[in-house]
């Protein structure tokens, strides 16, 4: 029988040409982190099942892989069995839980603030498609314990740098306060019980249009004259971007910190990229209190990070309150625009070839290799096959000149030209 | 109610200083193991139950968790329900199963022999203690594709490479070849069918003695003068090393390339370790067919890596044999061993604090901050506390001499003793 020898369906092997392409995306984002002050930090890739379902993931919860108990835990002759009573564990399903309750555990020997930088997997049960996996690397920076808008500016400035350090230009950040729209919202007459629903069909107007969300809001049985100030004020809003803004009806404390950031991440930006405000931006996650971002690729047309803060969350874990602000690159993404780019990793060297035919003693070649090796050279040993010529050529095609044949205990460099 | 923020059993959180050891450890060895011609591959941490369940991991099988099914798949109705109903993947428990999947699926794209590079997590249900986890890097390389000794040769001695790089010395690597060992055993009148049980006697020889193994053989039934035949022979060839191995009444295919190993690998030490002849050494996994070997910490009294031949193994997910052997390193107890040291790590660079107050506007600060990252400054960015007095002590006692301070609009570098 043919062994199923393809990888778990929804991951992803990945082979030596695309590993140094993921170690550069990562080495190249974690050195402009660093150089900033972030620091990084591990956690596992398991978790409590309770503090996994008990988390404000939203719609993730439903998407957990549930590890099952073991040994005399598992008791599968109980009548009614039911899913609670099988599970101990899940895989983590984002990197902000896990930083929350690591922060929670450990806040006492870490500096405040505190600047974290996570690389690490997390794994959903997606219905796979193209670019969306059940096993994929987030990379994710947070500044715990910051509650002005230094934390902000911070976070969107970096992660901005870390793209602009891979070649990626041409995007642009939508930022938007939740609590300006709720604001907004309110104003025009909705009831305080319905905001969510509202900004739930508002947050999709980049994908179905004004047109779109008018409709779903009527279907939800909105008053249509409430539903036209609102979508007027907001269209007016996006158009006039920061002119409009400042003639808000909404707290100066929220507003001023806003434009504060947008001015300064604008004025760093020199031009490589831009800021501008997105009245109607949401961004899915219950948990985020205040400012929210999200970076768009124009070329690629899609979004390759986002974030915002989150001042209730790590408190949950901990016995004080205390402000967060995270943003996540879209580390997938990056790497499958760069991979459909043929991207090649600047400075990867090649190795030159040692070939060699079947000997009684080993020794001697591997000693003169080691010796070679130390020198400096890089050689890949690899046995001479039958049809030289051939196996030259197809050196000569990788774009290799030159390697080592080892014969009659001397290993001799040869132009593949010869 | 205050949630438990501790990791999972058996599982730990990485803080800032640990994850500059453990990446340090990773480059240094990567680098390496690249420098010598290997590339890096990476599979998922979820295979299919069936093939981590049909592998030959022996005791390992027992310690694989294993992922619920999800939404239709899962059906807790059924009579008299089994764990195989329950689950469709489970956590890989070790790299070997996964890189001879990735070659069954991939050979046809990768060079002849393949050198692979591993970093990754695996996951095992033990019982937790000090120095065991439940998840735990390994680091393993593999030549698969090279019959000819020459595999081990550069296996052993760039593992050792890879550890001398991280100041490990003083190491000594035991080697043996299990057939030989099997064909000593067959000569002192053992039944063919009773040599693996022999073999796992043995095996425990450098934990509980010739007294203890002697006994364990007696008390599995096996005739007195046979076993004391083989315990002689065994032990006189254990002190003899390389001497009276050459007197063995074994296959020359077999003894020359285990002395070519040995010669070559102790000539490239140049008396930084050593390489010897260990004729009881088995290793557990069941797979290897050839030449084992374990690294062993003189110092530290442990095991510090391993590996083996495993000629059988990869074929079963090809239509062809084909020859592997690997090489372990113990990642987690190097880890361990350099954290108990209080390792620090080379050149790693401290960051100097920005202290500033409360402001209207953090823009400007912000834009100053910015412009000394660019021109090289590693700055951290720390709110002024009221007792700055104590807060600069701090820093002092951390090794840090001066610190910019945020005054009037304006960035001042000042010494901290002034």
């Amino acid at each position: 029988m043919k062994i199923n020898t393809n990888p778990v369906r929804g991951t992803r092997d990945f082979g030596p040409d695309e590993m140094l392409v993921r170690d550069y995306v990562k080495g190249k984002i974690e050195e402009v982190y660093r150089s900033n002050g972030f620091t990084k930090i591990q956690t596992p890739v398991l978790e409590n099942i309770n503090l996994l379902q008990g988390s404000q993931g939203g719609e993730n919860l439903k998407l957990i892989y549930k590890i099952l108990k073991r040994g005399r835990k598992l008791d599968l002759t109980k009548d009614e069995l039911r899913e609670g009573d099988l599970v101990d564990m899940g895989l983590r399903y984002d990197l902000t839980l896990p930083l929350s309750r690591f922060y929670g555990n450990n806040s006492s020997d870490l500096p405040t603030p505190f600047r974290s930088i996570q690389i690490g997997e997390v794994f959903r049960a997606e219905r796979p498609q193209k670019g969306r996996y059940r096993s994929l690397v987030q990379c994710d920076i947070d500044i715990i314990g910051e509650e002005s808008e230094l934390a902000e500016m911070e976070l969107i400035t970096i992660t901005a740098k870390a793209l602009l350090a891979l070649q990626f230009t041409d995007f642009t950040i939508r930022i938007n306060d939740r609590r300006i729209l709720q604001t907004i919202i309110r104003n025009n007459d909705f009831q305080e019980e319905n905001i969510g629903s509202v900004c739930i069909s508002l947050d999709k107007q980049d994908k179905v249009g004004w047109e779109g969300v008018r409709e779903e809001l009527l279907a939800k049985g909105f008053d249509a004259k409430n539903i036209e100030g609102l979508i007027t004020e907001l269209k007016d809003l996006k158009q006039s971007g920061r002119d409009g803004f400042q003639q808000l009806d909404v707290d100066k404390d929220i507003t001023e910190p806003l434009m504060d950031v947008m001015e300064t991440v604008n004025s760093l930006a020199e031009g490589q990229f831009r800021i501008i405000y997105d009245p109607t931006l949401i961004r899915g996650m219950g948990y985020y209190t205040g400012m929210v971002f999200e970076i768009d690729s124009e070329a690629l047309g899609c979004s390759i990070g986002g974030g915002g803060r989150y001042d209730n969350m790590v408190g949950r874990y901990m016995k004080n309150e205390i402000p967060a602000v995270g943003f996540s690159i879209g580390f997938e993404r990056i790497v499958d625009i760069l991979m459909d780019e043929k991207f090649k990793v600047p400075n990867s060297q090649k190795s030159q070839v040692v070939l060699y035919s079947k000997l009684d003693n080993y020794g001697q070649l591997f000693k003169e290799v080691m010796s070679l090796r130390n020198a400096g050279k890089r050689l890949v040993l690899v046995p001479k096959k039958k049809k030289l010529g051939k196996q030259l050529q197809q050196l000569y095609q990788e774009g290799i000149n030159s390697y080592y044949l080892w014969e009659e205990g001397k290993l001799l460099e040869k132009s593949i030209k010869d």
